[in-house]
């Protein structure tokens, strides 16, 4: 793996300083490490934050469309790195170069979008009930984001925070995974890049943190920054939110997932296959949106999982920087572990599992590849019901719509799922207000892979959060709802007299 | 004092029954009890929570616009029960019969809006990335409310929410301030009506708990409470936020105001003298949108002053159920003792106080009466910064422009604001980016007195939430985002080839 | 049928003085003159539209909130009179009672949607490219507004107009059909009800001029009307849009439809043959939204023919003043020759009649009643492609959707469409792009009964107008710009440079 | 003037080819002429329209953000070739080098814009009154636009009907000024570059018809051309609007204003000045919205006068080809006449002309250069109501605001407008219902030079279409109301009951 110093200096990473600090990165591709970085001193954080807040000063009154400018720079290196960034992130974070690609494509989508809406950062103009008043909504910047991303996306979510951060007016704390600071770095010096090509920009937009949860902490507590962006488990959004919540500041969180699909008895199984596949092993099953349930239907089962075992077999695995390969290996051995004991506990509860065990250790001693695996379960239980980073997909049998519908719903969090179906009913009734609890609801597409345009986010235990298109902006703003009386007298709404006398 | 049973009964509420109970209701307009009400049993909570839920999942497919209709006789009740429900309300709170009406008013014109509201809960349909797709987004009710609510908007805060609440799908769980059951009692006949004239609606849409923290608490914690909308002190939600958010639930809280004004050169004063009255007496300073704070600036300060104080003296203190008082009572002895301490501590701050003392005790020996204080302070002290629940007003001199607006936002809360200025570019500057950093920012009109037309609630330690216009009906239901595969293929989004052979 | 009288009285209309016009009434149910009521001289509506314009420089200025309170006082009117006014539309128009009921539905459903509407006006605050700018866009009153309504939907299509016009601030000046000014007679008389109650209005907010085309060429020529919205059929859209036109006015055009309905082999026939008959015999098929033509899959046709002529032919024809009548009487004898025509001509092309003769006589040898008409078409000839105003349906075979939807959209009218199917792809085809051309598409409920909801109206030779509900109020309003320099510096947009020197 | 040929060059013409046609290209620089193009025979438009309906077939379903994609690379076209195009406006175009330039740097905004609508051409979801349905509103493509652009703004104009054009799924006709076809061919091939880059895109996308009234007409009076996007004089939108209204097209209509300005006694006469002589004189006084008439206070009339006098001494007239000119010439001897005669007109009626005289005429004798006029006016005649495309700016006093507005209004054109002043009250007037009756209302700011993010246009016979931002992009599109059944059974809107019997 000669190739990870040409990635590292062509992104304009000096490979050699990143070999000086205490934080092992090692690529899960054949576990060895490939940098030591410093961890930032937790006493550091209150300076960083101070930095935010002077850029934030200067930057909240530069207008949005300018703001908007700098994006669309940033968008340009981000085409311009697209392979190199590609590659970065599949030795970090071992997904396929492919996907490894796809999320900076994903980087650039959100950059794109976040240009246009450099202008439409639109607050309302109300009529007032008031004779000679005027009424409107305002957008303003709220101030620093911090913004703790994920592993397994190390790049896309920060991008569709940062992206509207910076054109909503907020400078960017970003604390990335211990794991993955390397991708965080070179975003940061793209970034930099695109300042420099604008110029007269406020220094530290961005700023990178690295460490672990006592960095996040000191970055969670501190009262000088309004919003909090965090991406991960639900145990983390639990430690998270409540400290946030304590000093009333504002959470956008992004948590876990356990999403499911329904395949009806009319679905067209040639997507449903493909679609299973992609989300179930996609990413090795670490997508927060990767398909873990599946309810299909009982005339349509048996014809279904012979298939979908056909196909698990055929997916190759294999270095994810090597074309070809569609499953690259588990974040680490602790990620294998945690497979390993699900599926145990999944054969305990009467599940038949396929596949699931370790892969390629001749060729990658110290990494973890494993084959996908697929349960059939009798019925779904506590594990079931347990978010495992891995690719696992439980398959069930439904009779009825509904009890499928109720039992798809019967899990803590919420964030995506699908039905494969070409009954116009199922797929309404699917996506009504009694249908699917989750925040990304597809029909004929698996629960992964979601496009930008849309708001990213789910309900219940994933924390509520909503990220990238449709409205999700305002989350990185303060609405002030502005009324102007240019009248001569002072009436008060709902009619109320309050008469001083004269 | 006879003429509370003739309101009670009026408004279908049988005194006797009310008489029986643990909590005293005292009246402060004459501090005597009027009622005894009985405290729901924290263990009974569950079960409300229980038949909430069951309400929810026959409500929330009953289409919007019938949702809507039963907000509509909702409305209709209150428009015939104005004066009664007015009249309960200066029971309870204290407040001028003419503030009863106008926040009965309020709750008029919440149901006015919440009807067109229920035709117009309005997602957005999504172009899609992909050839064959359709994207849309769906907002769904979310699952009962706890609207927990405060003595000092004993009804209007809790209509906002419900007539919002009711039309998005969501059952209310109703927790007043165990100072005023009564007019909650009073507001869930009324919606009974309602329901009785629409018919074919499912029980327990509007249930009332009552109680004192604890019962607020079992509400808060149960998981089976999709969102808690809280009115109250900074202290409540420090108390309730973290307790919501450990269990990843969403908050919407509407906390305390340290409200200020600006007085620029050019102020209409004739506008001034009267908004400052009325926002910072207006009931008697307990409103959470009540001017606390005023930056005048020098120029105009030793002609304002002396105006404002004639004015204080001038307002009729009394029984706020007399025509013609403009202050009535505290809610109760602890309002009074802490207000009597914050004037001590402006005074030892070296603040020059007018006002503040005990009034009419003769009259009424068991009330708190007071009158209003005005203090000229020499600086924007601790005990400036703090929200006071009471009549006091403190006078601040200021030159610049840029040095009032950052004093002005160096307090915690951010619910409030206002300038009065004739110029332009003062009051465009005051709503700009780098302007007031409060949710409500008004211009020749005090901070307090919102329209229900847009967005209520402010940043920072007043918590975030915003209820009311605009789009604050968002908060009352879940956001799903669908993407629709209508072609044959399955292509991925952000171009991403993930393929399977064949 | 001494019932016109009550009628007429019950809606504060004085049976006596409206005997003494020139214009005879007749109603279709049996040809009886009803009413003679003198036209509106031509050289008046000058005088008309210069009342408007007063009317509208005072309402301008009244705060839209303000406005909304009229037409909620006018809804309650229109829900007090819902029966007398249904049965007026019925003696006029001919529709039987159950849809001139209907119609006050919506006229009522019309009114609860703008009263919400007039505090949801909204513009937008936009962020600008310049430092120390704000833009913002406000919609404004607009003038007064010529409705021109035609004879099928005697009221329903005014208030749509008026009620959104009034709560916008504009003046409405109507002409009603010249069959039908009782109707409308009454409805300002309701509408003056309302003014009244809440008082303060300026007079001459709705006002009604009657008469034929010169009445209605004065008003749509006049340059003091900045809105014409006309409902009829494409001949008179042809004649007034050039003419509104000349003088650079607005048309909001609302014309005929040729509308179509495709029947899929995997469609519910139970909901065909119900839909089909409320679509294509509903109003005696002199809707705008009548279905006329059916595009079957050749897989049910034999199957879904039969079902549809034995429910024509059930289908009760009789008095639409009686309880179960379905099929009420055509609005005149030239209405009857049309359709006799366009059979005739049918059947020259092939096409093979059920029905469509002269039905009741003898009980109304005055009247014009029919029994509704199916067609078996060989193909889509020119007489297909024509809008017939009767109850004739014509049936077609197809075997590809594509074909279908090709024919469908093969005729010059653009108003409404539907599929029935359950077949997800092609439900979501239909409503694509490359799918149906018109304003409304359904799937799996006829054409016709639009809720007020959405946007009414259509494209190509409908006329582009859009009524009701979403943002159809832009119509009513002009839009302005605003840019505001709060700064003191004058940058140019786009970064031109234009340097005086100095 | 060798330049001519580089620049085209630059920009992918070849000047030898462009020698060829009938119609003479003469540089309003210095009248010589720089080119001889072809016109479109008539009968050939036919055929480029059926070319472009061919085009539309295939680019409404490709999916909206790869349109987007395709102007993002055509405005990366624009950026790279900014002077060059900003060079050939000026040689064809006559305004100075600097505004063409920002000319095309509108056309880069523009396309930024553009891109992120591709994600947002947003319809609504809508609740349904009926259970079991659910209502969406949709946006289509419409079909082929023609787009009729006027010399003064040769290519922006273009530019913001493209650019949302495209995006929306239509291609685009395009009939440029016939005395400014080389700016056309430009564009197109920067266009058609683009398209190769982006590939798989169908051809004739944009097309180019070139020629007099005659091709014009044949475009407006086409039915398969749904809109016709029309830019120019009042005179041409009489003469187009009614001949698309025949056939019931739709219009977008950008014609002549009028516009004003109030200079209050407040206002910041250090930005009046400049800003005066930008909007008056900038692009020689013709731009459709370049300042016309200035109402100024008499308290500062005799102020301000003498410094626009100064200062109209002071604007460098020359070659707009040279650094430092500000005033370059006008387009024609016609126009040169009807200024002329304008100032006649002028002086007739009292009006005291400074300025307005031929200039250059030794170094440029076949150019049209004029020192811009000044022109102070007793009264508003009906030649200052009347709009001459020349830079002539008519002075008057004025000593009430109401008074002001209503001279203001009293014009039939409404496109835009602004106010100088300080105070709150003045500004907020003018803002109002009551107040300016334009289009565009600008405050501190002349009103030219709009920026891309708001809706450009205006009303009354300026003719009511709205361009470039907001929701301008709605015009290219048709919506679609869908109502989507998925129940089982058949309810009606407003409740009707439609009983079949069985």
């Amino acid at each position: 793996m000669t190739d990870i110093k040409t990635t590292l200096k062509a992104l304009g990473l000096d490979a050699s300083t990143l070999q000086k600090g205490e934080l092992e990165i090692v690529t899960p591709v054949d576990g060895s490490v490939i940098a030591r970085v410093p961890a930032t001193p937790v006493g550091e954080v209150g300076n960083v934050v101070a930095r935010a807040q002077t850029a934030f000063e200067a930057w909240r009154t530069v207008p949005a469309p300018r703001r908007g400018e700098l994006i669309r720079l940033f968008g340009e290196e981000l085409r311009r790195h697209k392979d190199d960034l590609g590659r970065l992130v599949t030795f970090e974070a071992g997904k396929i170069f492919e996907e490894g690609k796809g999320e900076v494509q994903e980087m650039i989508d959100i950059c794109d979008f976040a240009v246009g809406l450099s202008r439409q950062l639109y607050g309302l103009t109300i009529a007032s009930e008031r004779p000679g008043h005027r009424m409107m909504e305002t957008w303003h910047p709220i101030g620093p984001v911090a913004v703790i991303s994920a592993f397994n996306f190390p790049v896309a979510v920060w991008s569709w925070n940062t992206a509207l951060a910076i054109v909503c007016g907020d400078p960017v704390i970003w604390k990335p995974s211990e794991k993955t600071p390397l991708t965080a770095f070179a975003c940061a010096k793209l970034f930099e890049q695109a300042v420099k090509k604008l110029g007269d920009v406020p220094a530290n937009l961005v700023q990178v943190v690295v460490g672990k949860a006592d960095v996040g902490e000191a970055l969670v507590d501190d009262p000088r920054v309004p919003l909090v962006s965090a991406t991960g488990s639900c145990r983390m959004g639990r430690a998270v939110a409540p400290r946030v919540a304590a000093r009333l500041g504002r959470s956008l969180l992004e948590l876990g997932g356990n999403n499911g699909m329904i395949v009806a008895p009319s679905a067209d199984l040639d997507l449903v296959v493909p679609g299973t596949v992609f989300s179930a092993v996609g990413t090795a099953g670490q997508r927060c949106t990767s398909l873990r349930r599946a309810f299909i239907h009982e005339d349509v089962y048996d014809q279904l999982v012979p298939r979908l075992k056909k196909a698990y077999g055929s997916v190759r695995i294999g270095s994810p920087l090597e074309a070809g390969t569609l499953v690259g290996p588990l974040i680490d051995g602790r990620a294998f572990e945690s497979m390993q004991a699900a599926l145990d506990q999944a054969r305990a509860d009467g599940g038949k599992v396929t596949g699931g065990e370790r892969a390629l250790q001749d060729r990658f001693p110290n990494a973890w590849y494993v084959s996908p695996a697929l349960v059939e379960m009798p019925s779904q239980t506590e594990i079931v019901r347990t978010e495992t980073f891995a690719p696992i997909l439980y398959l069930m049998k439904y009779r009825e719509l509904d009890d499928a519908v109720a039992r798809h719903n019967d899990v803590p969090q919420g964030l995506s799922s699908c039905i494969f179906t070409t009954d116009l009913r199922e797929a309404e009734a699917f996506m009504s207000a009694a249908g699917s609890d989750t925040g990304i609801v597809n029909v004929n597409i698996g629960p992964s892979g979601a496009e930008i345009g849309g708001a990213f986010g789910g309900e219940k235990e994933t924390g509520g959060g909503r990220e990238s298109g449709s409205d999700s902006w305002k989350a990185y703003m303060r609405r002030a709802t502005n009324t102007i009386n240019y009248s001569r007298e002072l009436p008060l709404a709902q009619g109320i007299k309050f008469d001083l006398g004269d």
